[in-house]
């Protein structure tokens, strides 16, 4: 809608597993997903290694840049897991056992039998001044620290804190979506899409050809914030496409 | 193996599609097994818009850092695929119909009776003096300009440009792994794995929890390019493990 802010994001992908291929990423196209539903623009992703020096630069260029910052692994109990201690180092902050996350913790423990060792109750640290995201699947929480999310890397621990999360956010015009499926190649309509995007310079325009059993599509996609503009285009489009035959 | 060189890598993927959650990429996932398994390290990984300024930016950072770029996306002949002329202009060379590239497309369509058209041809705009990549699928090329590679993002295009630039690349020592499958939690054994990693602490060790079927399990995993430096700590990490009733 016309007036709604336009809310930015981006999202930060933690771990050396992703980079040598022995993980394949989960949680890019599910926060994606979620983002764009909620009115928040994903604008880009970074996926870095588990090094201090490459998050906190990574955090530091991308949290100026947009609305939110959102990463994903890293904060588990192993030595590995340096994400929250990279975040306060970004940020500023001290870090130290949270007694909030703490208590969750020592509780968990306490109901399944499992000893607190020291490994475990690093999942308490968390940097000073930053709220809890509560993590329904195994307790350990994430945190938001000034417009920084931080989220597990397991999937469905990660989902359930951006669920948490999500009610504290700030969300915008939400971009709507018109998708034109075609049996032909791009290359065919090529020509007639980019006319089109010219009547419509505020819609923007996506092409996207597939290959499935030997067969080709293409996939025209229209976005806008602004319902009325977004059904007008897609009518224009689809009256020049069965003019065409394509239709 | 020592003395030989380490070759990074970065990879750059463009697609608005990616962004909003409409298309899961696959393209990452391949491209880190595909060089860690020829020796190439992958050290980061952006996603960004169909955005001239975004992916000029990208590419310029990401060239300089690390000895390979590799794109996906946005070479098709739509409005929207804009790379080739944003990685021209990143690295300020002059772009227009490239004559090997032409022929190429010119003697496909004339076998498949498609028409020529201006949008078709735009498949053919290589930046000047970059190296054509064989697209064994529908024959319109990527290239390779200094040290950036530009790729198509539909995967099965991808993969196959892939496989056919892979033999003018540089390649390194390779990563090699060793990974140790527990059936518990990674809190259980994170504090014999930190002492792990004291004692070889130039193996890199990372501890990837999984949840499947309400069991948990956890992999521990080490890296290194000095196959017996890795032999070494794998069985000193067993010995480790079965002493405390792990395996």
């Amino acid at each position: 809608m016309a007036g709604e802010p336009i809310v930015t994001a981006a999202a930060l992908v933690i771990g050396d597993e992703i980079l040598s291929g022995r993980t394949r990423d989960r949680n890019i196209d599910y926060i994606a997903g979620h983002l764009t539903r909620i009115g928040i623009r994903l604008k880009e992703v970074r996926v870095v290694a588990d090094d201090e020096a490459a998050i906190v630069a990574a955090v530091n260029e991308l949290r100026a840049r947009h609305t939110y910052l959102f990463t994903t692994g890293g904060i588990g109990p192993t030595h590995d897991d340096i994400t929250a201690d990279a975040v306060a180092k970004a940020l500023g902050v001290a870090i130290d056992i949270d007694a909030r996350a703490l208590e969750l913790l020592q509780a968990y423990f306490k109901k399944r039998g499992v000893e607190p060792t020291p490994a475990r109750l690093r999942m308490a640290r968390i940097p000073h001044g930053a709220k809890l995201i509560r993590n329904a699947i195994s307790v350990a929480p994430g945190f938001m620290l000034a417009n920084v999310i931080v989220l597990a890397g397991v999937p469905e621990v990660m989902q359930v804190m951006l669920d948490d999360v999500t009610p504290l956010l700030a969300t915008g015009s939400k971009l709507l979506t018109a998708t034109i499926w075609l049996d032909c190649a791009e290359g065919e309509v090529a020509d007639l899409f980019a006319t089109h995007q010219q009547t419509f310079p505020d819609v923007a325009m996506g092409c996207y050809p597939s290959f499935s059993e030997g067969r080709v599509s293409t996939q025209l996609v229209l976005r806008s914030t602004d319902s009325a503009r977004l059904a007008a285009a897609r009518q224009d489009l689809e009256v020049k496409l069965k003019a065409c035959g394509f239709l």
